[in-house]
């Protein structure tokens, strides 16, 4: 089978920038993204109210992961989120090589 | 330590059809799997019913990983769900390099 | 744009030994770290009730991911984490290849 080389871009902040966050990625050319609420502790100690993550009580966080076709928009994704909103909001951003089945799928 | 290279196949797609991608993975003879219920905004729009994926509201999606001992059986894992669902749903499928602490709980 | 090489942790397990789980990732260095609620089916059959994962009725395991500056502090943190509890617990630790856009705020 064909596999093709693509690159995850996965972003985990507060849910409260989830909308400007997905703009972004929208944007960037990405052809979707994939959300799920999460709780978590950030290096400010404010990515939740008690110390220890809560499964149960605490969805505060959200991951927001895409799939793009090269590093030159994964990087412009990383970068405009980054300038946008990691001074004043938690988060933790980064990028994994993938190999896809549909390349198709993801506009390359 | 001692750490083994494996693969991590992931699918995105829509819940109603997670027993069937579940059964796949069986098949293929993984050891198992992890589901994550997630939202999300899909190449043909289908994945949420509104623009932004909530997270609060629409969990209409589900990520499937499974760890499994090398590419060909990641390899069938995604031709196998392909041929079988992704012409008439959506979905994502993935793979990426990871290494592992215990090949025994991954049939290695 | 800059990006820094990482290394992403993912420690797949039970709910109720979560705590103990994220005591370890914060005494090995890390500075912080993500929790999803997820299902399952593993290994030894007891990460979920049913034969099938179900994403509605069981979050009886929770994923935990970090990103550390190292694969030495990866190591730690899976060793500790399987000494401590994989005897006795079911449970899923992986490593992956990550690249980050703001070092400082792993510890690197």
């Amino acid at each position: 089978m064909n596999l093709y080389e693509a690159k995850k871009v996965t972003i985990i902040t507060e849910k409260m920038i989830l909308k400007g966050v997905c703009d972004i990625i929208d944007k960037c050319g990405a052809s979707g993204y994939t959300v799920v609420p999460a709780g978590g502790k950030g290096s400010r100690n404010i990515r939740s109210t008690s110390e220890h993550a809560s499964v149960i009580d605490d969805f505060a966080n959200v991951i927001v992961e895409t799939i793009v076709k090269d590093i030159d928009t994964a990087d412009a994704i990383l970068k405009q989120t980054s300038e946008k909103y990691f001074n004043n909001y938690p988060g933790i951003a980064y990028i994994e090589d993938v190999k896809i089945l549909r390349p198709t799928k993801f506009k390359l």
